[in-house]
């Protein structure tokens, strides 16, 4: 089984740290790749970046299926691109905010975000209306830092996050669900530094593309995610066009 | 890894079938060991069989925990009890029926159910609607038969059940989900008799909770889901009291 | 015209006081009668104990029926196996927690609860959106007393729930609906202490049976709802079966 | 305890229809009297005739406090002017439309609406999403016949109704809500002719209006539904200003 | 191309400062008249002021159209009678309210609302869940005083608002609309002081008008927005009815 | 006030009838240009055609700004690139599909769309869900041919969009939504042929970015639109990248 991470900015230092999370969590005879555009912004922060990033992103689902892989993972918590992916791929594709979103929904009734940025939050609060999960979600919190200051994870940040997930203890949730692929690494230090279930995407999403993998379910190829029509693509993006 | 399969209904041959598919889709290690309560129900096709129903579930909880199961499956499509026993258990508890809806939700933006009885449709419909789910689905739609006569899965059932599954794509589902845990054994000839992909619960009930365990997510005991208050209980439910 | 209320907790002394609070509100010709389950949880708390709570509920409704009742009020906030009593009884069936929230409706646009745990909070908000009505309603508050302690209502409790309608008030609730069957006998203290109108669910419950049962209207038998279908029963619950 | 049951078209016939309804129903203690406007469309069948039907609505209103009723029933299935009402009165005010669907919801999961004309079909399902009801409503349905057609109810239009009745059955409704307060006194007829419970809004209105009433609880002066600012009123309306 | 914008209260001082604010926005070709009812109450605070301003509001309508105007604006933030208006008018009817609604929608993806008074913040509440625009608006803020205190526009009142403004873009609100029609004329002091984009809906109606009317769009004649069935009204209201 | 239409496939000649449709229906002082990308697909017809044509528009956008541009339109369907677009630019950006369902709803309570095929109907039905529409629309229809089919439009064609409008309007629409750029020429013809009012977005789009710049609102710069965050793009995308 051999599951593709695509982290969708092109930060080494993040990919790298993905990997690990992904790695250390995936079962035996699971094989991991965690890769990242050669195109595209160094980190994603916005709709904009979505947008740019996600071509790269499609880039990797091509040469992720040209290279076997039987399932793709969007390493990026506004799992930009997903549903073009899906339409793309062969196996499922999963993106880390809808798998927390899901795995938070199995073990709690309530549960909150906390991300870097205001405007990231705002980027979840659109998630959880479209996945139709906005009332499981006591509040989504932001630290108002930068995605790339997750690259070196400090204490003084684990800290501040640690801060916003108590608050929405208090507040009533059930559960923390971490909202950046950069946090891939601190589900261990903030579970104990928040004292509530911490669900962190990336390794949410691996577990069930494993799941979706051994059950053999894939993406349906009937309806809106069939494969792309085959047509001309022009310019730059020529590579994509039917021959 | 341990993970106990409950059938609610008190059917032992409904019961061999669920463990058969739970251990044929299981990892290997983990350990499956499918139960029924001695107490209740045939059969659960309907409000009232899923309420006493609960009542022996919840035993067979109790006892899964007495004998060291790391997490629970619930394996009626009606997904009863389910908070109560997330409320009494330590580790994970899935429902068939949520546990289907996530995973048809990952490869499909749209799918139908194929459930038993009349009534056991508008139970769906108001799961569906319960767990924010309701727009994902085109109809839940029934062959108005009983839940056991899926005890001996026979070719015209079958058969019977794809035409449902085909009437649904040709409204425009992606996918099937199984509205029942008789039909855990029926995966495979239905994706090929209906040309979808078909999700059954007790499978991805078993994947989902081998992946909770995995990534060490337990339910919640902060909020409505803490663990009972301890308190004494009457007559013939003394035992679930405290000393 | 008879109407049994039935407290699904065993405690004897808020049996009592529900008693107490039905028959006041009743009409003349109504002939009301409190009963509590012989086996179950002294108080409801929580999912679990409303699960092994409805099993009493359901056999004083059988007890109910063969007694010639011709409705029946579930006077425990959560409505606890509701569907499941409809389902089993030929009269109708009303849940305090719909009754109120009914009733709050209907005079005013915005209402607030005020309820014991901060878990029973959270199944109150369930509630609410399971019923369609999470947005008429600003907060659902609570005390953080257990339900015991209503058992013998002193002036601190009364004022500590005042307190709590007063912070709905200021937030622009114009109701305040009681969240605990034990509140029963509050109406009037509240009324005044809180100065807006106060919703209790047992008194609105027993309104609204009388008002069903002068309207002949019961609970439809077609759908969901229809009688359980006979079968089988095991063990302790073998008294449930078909003969 | 006297209740103003208002029709607000100006049909007499009609009027005399739903007073005889609305006072075949009452309990013995209930004073009911039946009037409608001087002033205004003699059927309402739209929402222009809702907006000017209910300057003759508020008229009975202040009619009806001045002659000490308790509560006012509005006897139209579009609920013209209920908010207008509850501002304006003291006692609680109760649309025939959300009582008919209040009572609908608590005998069955899931109800139709048979009502008049197809632009009243679409007012009826506006009710139905501003009172958060939709999800319980299965279809509304129309005979295509005027408002006034049913002064003189003959078998034939009866028939249709029930024919209407009969099709939600078929599409899984469980109740039946007459969808005008011309059918006032269709209830028992169509209750035979469908095999359906059926809820006709006049007089679940009446017994809703008896019930709060018994409850002493009366529209929330705390919000929106506050008396109205006191305020000139300039032409034929200074009437209604403040001295 | 002729745009009647009617303020559906009779202050004229209010209708003055409407139709200034209406005319500076329109482009050139556009002749634009306000007007405000003969009849009716000086200022409109609560759903009974509606009801009776709509009668008003309607003989403008008419009035209008025998004039040969081509659309109509009603200039008042609950957008009074606006389905009925649409019924009785051939062209285009915009209400202020669900303008400034449609254009904040268009330039953010949040936003809140300042309005005069409590009761006043309820009702556009509600117009944001009928209009399907609640999940975009932050909150709904007030200034608590009465609407004709904006007759004459006074710094104070003009920081009054803005510091609410401000308070909602701490919040996390993108733009700001202002919720009356008397603040036609604050659009640039408050953008300037608020420092977010203001929304005004008189402004934003005028221009929804234009365009509609350039599209050659009309209110649909088919289904609820049809002409009003001719019938005969009877009193006051005879003048209303078919000859 | 110069406004740029975008079309985002690379097709000439349907770029070529969008403009021309956007100038017959701009006013006088509105200087509109139509431009296509010259990367990207040929036709867009689904979410990975979405995806890699939103580079192309976002280029577009840039250039629009530059060469001064005070507004955007996004002439597809699926609104591709909307928010990113809007993140970027100064001045208002407007979606065909927003645009046309915005003034659908003005004309009417109920309307249909009818696009080209069945997959693009279901990425209709996401953006009425994600736009909180859904409610309004009757249906989604569809005439299973391809975008480009369009590209020279057949009486026949004409004849069949209009068949899907008149079943539409049987089903209770009161409007018709043409859910593609390329039917930008079919206003009149359908109008005629379905007897509705036909809503087209490209127009709908243009007449609400000359409201929107007459108004001189402009994309909130404040929360998930403010301009994007500066900062390295790598490869083929550098030169969105900060210097």
């Amino acid at each position: 089984m051999k599951i593709q991470v695509i982290n969708p900015n092109t930060s080494a230092l993040m990919t790298a740290k993905i990997e690990q999370a992904a790695q250390a969590i995936a079962r035996p005879g699971t094989h991991i790749v965690a890769s990242c555009p050669e195109d595209g912004p160094v980190s994603i922060e916005g709709h904009f970046d979505e947008a740019i990033a996600t071509v790269g992103l499609l880039n990797e689902i091509r040469k992720g299926m040209q290279q076997g892989y039987d399932a793709h993972v969007i390493a990026c918590f506004g799992d930009p691109g997903l549903l073009a992916a899906r339409e793309l791929a062969t196996g499922p594709v999963i993106g880390i905010a809808e798998a927390a979103f899901h795995m938070a929904s199995l073990i709690s009734t309530r549960f909150a975000v906390v991300t870097t940025l205001i405007r990231t939050r705002i980027i979840a609060e659109h998630l959880l209306e479209r996945y139709g999960m906005a009332n499981l979600c006591t509040s989504v919190r932001c630290i108002d830092e930068p995605v790339l200051a997750l690259e070196d994870t400090n204490p003084q940040l684990i800290e501040r996050i640690a801060e916003e997930g108590r608050k929405a203890a208090r507040e009533g949730a059930g559960a923390i669900v971490l909202g950046c692929g950069g946090m891939a690494d601190l589900r261990s230090p903030l579970t104990e530094a928040i004292g509530l279930p911490v669900v962190e995407g990336v390794t949410a999403a691996v577990k069930l593309a494993e799941a979706l993998l051994e059950l053999r379910l894939s993406t349906s190829k009937v309806g809106d995610l069939a494969y792309p029509v085959a047509k001309p693509f022009k310019g730059q993006f020529a590579h994509w066009g039917a021959t």
